[in-house]
């Protein structure tokens, strides 16, 4: 799940934030858009692949609404479900054995699919869904755009004191702050969502094999084939799993067979890297890793040159059971705290032309932002640059 | 829109559903599962053009979130959009001049998408859903599954009486019943979505240009690519359209680029072909009207062994501007009917084992029930072979 596109308001602001993508030509003038997570950074790795990751598709292939019609995910390719099921096992970042794997269109479908899983009990009010501030800042929008009589955002799940039925969304790696998260309320008649688009080696020492009932993972975070809208949950239950399945039938009969075939060969190409000694420096974890240790050491240089106008959090390192070492977590995203009274967003929109969300969307104040970690080198770099040089800025105001 | 997986109810009746899928293997014993649209009569067609449709895709292409970043449809492909004007300016369906193309998974997400942005103006009564009966089965459960506060289902729009806004869903040709048809209810405070998935000149004659306000079509219907989940619609208002937009974002952030590029290559296929006289005979239309017109000469040879046990409706002639000729009519579904007081879905089911789609799924009577004319060759025949033997079952009954 993430780094969706900002989420518009109609009419107007769709065009805007559309117009206000990073140019392909950068100069120093040019508007960086950090504020979604589309991840460019990852494109040179797969254009080195070469044909290792080709997909040939002919005229006549992938015809069927079918995928597989004696599985209960009737649209899931076998092959995609193959491949999840062995990626999962060899970083061991999730229990895959004994559940169902749901396939949708992003994790952002399969989000929809589980609201309405998990909340179409019969009873005749809207379950309250919630998560602990700050939170991934679409998660209220998804919940509330078409004023479902079946649940409805309640906000942050540090306040929430109602009764009854609940769900609450837990993202660790969480998406803004990079923290590690379990859930908050524990309470009884309550539902989690654990949304675990980042828990993969790159990002975070993987010290545990997850095993909740139902977890979340998109391919666009795994490896940063965004523009293929592939999600899946791993679920346990099968009464939850039949329910995700009607969801995606009723809102889009299935998920292109094209994007799960890719996803499949691209998934595929990565188990057997990682399993194969010779390949072992080579693999898409070790390539990610290096590369997001690298931009958050170099990012950190730029904020501690900032003199105190600009920080950022600082994470306990971990045990990773994928490469055997204690690591450092280096987050998809920076979550960036200005000095009191200011507002980031703001400040680095107006000084920097640095396009970022600012902490009013995840729940929190004015003075946090967010920022990818995953834009083009070129994009990154002239980030740097004007971050590097914001003391200055602010102290001239 | 259309042919749709037949809507389950959760948990075990998605996997009954799934599990009486044909079988590949047919005997005189096999369930023949023609309540479906699965396209499979077009595939030896598109197995006979060989590597003209072939696609191939690199590891590191088609990575963003983004397709055209300024572009009100921000997620849509230039290619599929312009392959998708083409296709409409070569057969001369519908207008898409100074109009928009939105993308979908597939038409079902494009019909949501149209739900939302038809109905979200801000007032606090859902908005009416209408359509004349029969009408398309699974326009009810789409309208009402999230219990939206926007929008409601409110039956056939022949006997709609209510006062306000509403939305008229008008397919044509229709599905279930291949009839052509224009909105029926026709108050002020109306809006209308035209269905317009099997307007194509394999199923009916194009006699006019249709210029509807929006418009509704999918890929599935028009070559049989249903497993690549690509619809669109084409629409007049920007308003309409950039809320579609936003809908598409907040439900899913897109549509498969994998997909959308296989749909542009096809689609442009078949445009060249139709304007290439040395092809003309081998364009897709063509072919499709050649096997249709011969499957629906069979149906209705087999229906007339019956003796009055089963009836089918007749369709006028029309001008079809696209072959210059006076045509018929083929539709994508059978409309068949029972002699009076007979359970159609029931007797084909008991006495055939064939599975089709009873009339009250469509909100009229058991006497109709729906079957899909777009089955495989090998299903089609064997369904003729027991349809033709269905008489003596009757009166021995």
């Amino acid at each position: 799940m993430e780094a969706r596109v900002a989420m518009a308001v109609p009419t107007e602001k769709s065009e805007v934030l559309a117009a206000t993508k990073t140019p392909t030509t950068l100069s120093s003038d040019s508007i960086i858009n950090v504020a979604r997570g589309d991840p460019a950074l990852y494109e040179p790795y797969w254009k080195k692949q070469g044909d290792r990751c080709k997909l040939v598709t002919l005229g006549d292939e992938l015809m069927s609404y079918f995928s597989n019609a004696v599985n209960l995910c009737w649209f899931l390719m076998p092959e995609l479900d193959r491949a999840i099921r062995e990626l999962h096992h060899v970083v061991g970042n999730a229990e895959v054995d004994d559940r169902f794997i749901i396939v949708g269109n992003g994790s952002t479908q399969v989000f929809h699919a589980l609201l309405y899983a998990l909340s179409s009990s019969g009873e005749h009010v809207p379950v309250n869904v919630v998560a602990a501030a700050p939170f991934y800042s679409s998660y209220p929008e998804e919940t509330e755009f078409l004023q479902s009589g079946l649940y409805k955002w309640a906000g942050d799940a540090n306040c929430f004191d109602k009764d009854g039925a609940y769900i609450e969304v837990v993202t660790s790696p969480n998406n803004p702050d990079g923290s590690i998260r379990g859930t908050v309320v524990n309470r009884e008649g309550g539902k989690s969502i654990h949304d675990l688009a980042y828990y993969w080696p790159q990002y975070t020492p993987i010290t545990h094999k997850a095993n909740h009932d139902v977890m979340l993972f998109t391919f666009s975070k795994a490896t940063g084939h965004a523009g293929s809208r592939i999600g899946w949950a791993i679920v346990l239950d099968k009464t939850i799993a039949s329910k995700m399945v009607k969801f995606v039938e009723v809102s889009s009969i299935g998920v292109s067979k094209e994007s799960q075939l890719r996803a499949a060969t691209i998934l595929g190409v990565i188990s057997n890297d990682c399993q194969n000694p010779e390949l072992e420096e080579e693999n898409f974890f070790k390539y990610g890793r290096h590369l997001m240790s690298d931009r958050w050491e170099k990012l950190r240089e730029a904020v501690m040159k900032c003199n105190g106008a600009l920080s950022l959090p600082e994470y306990p390192q971990g045990y990773c059971r994928f490469t055997g070492k204690y690591t450092d977590s280096y987050p998809a995203f920076a979550w960036l705290k200005c000095k009191e009274g200011l507002k980031c967003e703001e400040l680095l929109k107006d000084k920097c032309k640095i396009m970022t969300r600012g902490g009013t969307s995840f729940g929190v104040e004015e003075t946090y932002t967010r920022v990818s970690m995953l834009s083009s080198d070129a994009e990154f770099n002239l980030m740097l640059e004007r971050l590097s040089a914001i003391k200055g800025t602010i102290h001239g105001n």
